[in-house]
């Protein structure tokens, strides 16, 4: 499983607070937990105003690539803010995100394409906006996957975000995203398939038995990536568990090295 | 989904001891208690030697029919125990299992069409044992199903276990069940599918994790029945959750239930 780590989220108080504050040690230190935690990727989301975005998102680069080796993702849709990133990051990036939307196919698309990173693309764009149906949601994805193989990247260096809705606002709408993922797969074969989860428990109890429940059908459907906390043992126990029940972790060596070092279970 | 309660099994000590003891006041308890976890079947298994187990098997029925009005499953496998049992059962039972082993080909298969019960099918036999592909454990499930319909069972009497087998003892072991699942589900559309769910752990630590994110799973393939402990809530979350993310929890309402009656969650 790919595993985007999210806790260097200017949204967060104490992240926030932390890039106001240029305390590149806290950064460093959220970096380096998400790391020993087993992220592949480490987020950066400034999540200051678009003035201030490039000089924040530089800044958390900086203080990130001087803590670890991880590829970051950047959490940005500023043009400005991935232009100044992207021209001092070490290893491929990921990029957070481009949609169908207009200000996306033009202020973000162009700089994976001329950079050559690696690109999350969600299924939505101005018109449609979240489809409600799986075919609504392929439509967009099949555009943005041409888009981005003609303009030279290759399927593995795509992640697609089939987009998840709330539960409690329609009964289908967890099998929609199970369609979507599954539709994918058969399309594009070598391309990723993340999501951010949570949004499937909006407005209802227990949310973490949700997610959790959610995460496990959809890596049953092929999704092979998630943005998420590395640190939460629960979550990543279903992560484990569910990549070991697909067959992908050989001897369940994945899953017995975590449990050994305290990474999932109580 | 179909909870088959599993709490009333002989080799339990403290339940081998009240069957011993006929104390049929720890066996109504029991029932009770799986009535009010949400149980659909209360199973019941003597484990006691086949000379006392008609006896002790009436009994245990007396017990549970006095105590709640669910219908049992008769888990047995000993020809004159579910005679004995069938002849003052009062709902139709669900009778824990054919397979293609001679002895219960010839033993139970016979009892369950002439009484028209419900009836769970073993995907194994006496020459392949558990077929180590989804395809041998179809074949097994097809020949019997075939006699079951043939001997004037309907579809949705049918309850077909794919069989699990442990993760640890092989990295494909759970994906022969996902497959022989959907292969059921696509072949006899009204049939149940029902299983054991904690071997796929068996050798493992964490198990608990384990066994929900496979029930999860599961679920998403078409599981639509488990022989589980309905008290446990943290299994009894992930079914709702997952019963509930493939669509078959109209306004969430019965997640919203069970929360509420503090069935599920910490």
């Amino acid at each position: 499983m790919i595993i985007i780590g999210e806790k260097i989220n200017g949204t967060r108080k104490a992240v926030g607070k932390a890039i106001q504050d240029r305390d590149a040690g806290f950064i460093r230190h959220l970096a380096e937990e998400q790391v020993k935690a087993g992220s592949t990727y480490i987020d950066i989301n400034a999540g200051t105003p678009p003035g201030r975005e490039p000089d924040d998102m530089v800044w958390l680069l900086d203080s990130v690539q001087a803590a670890c080796d991880l590829p970051v993702c950047l959490d940005s849709a500023n043009p400005a803010a991935l232009k100044a990133c992207l021209e001092i990051v070490d290893k491929r990036p990921l990029i957070n995100s481009v949609s169908g939307e207009k200000s996306r196919m033009e202020g973000v698309l162009p700089l994976a394409l001329e950079h050559k990173t690696n690109l999350i693309i969600l299924a939505l764009d101005d018109i449609a906006g979240i489809p409600e149906t799986s075919s609504g949601r392929m439509e967009i994805v099949r555009r943005l996957v041409s888009l981005a193989l003609d303009g030279g990247l290759t399927q593995d260096q795509l992640f697609i975000d089939p987009l998840v809705t709330a539960i409690a606002t329609g009964t289908g709408n967890a099998i929609i995203t199970f369609e979507t993922i599954r539709e994918i797969k058969a399309a594009f074969p070598m391309v990723h398939i993340t999501s951010g989860l949570s949004n499937i428990s909006f407005g209802m109890p227990l949310r973490k038995i949700i997610n959790r429940t959610f995460l496990s059908m959809c890596v049953a459907a092929g999704m092979d990536s998630a943005i998420a906390n590395p640190g939460d043992k629960d979550l990543m126990g279903a992560v484990l568990a569910a990549e070991m029940l697909m067959g992908k972790d050989r001897y369940c060596m994945n899953f017995n090295k975590a449990y050994r070092a305290g990474m999932i279970g109580a």
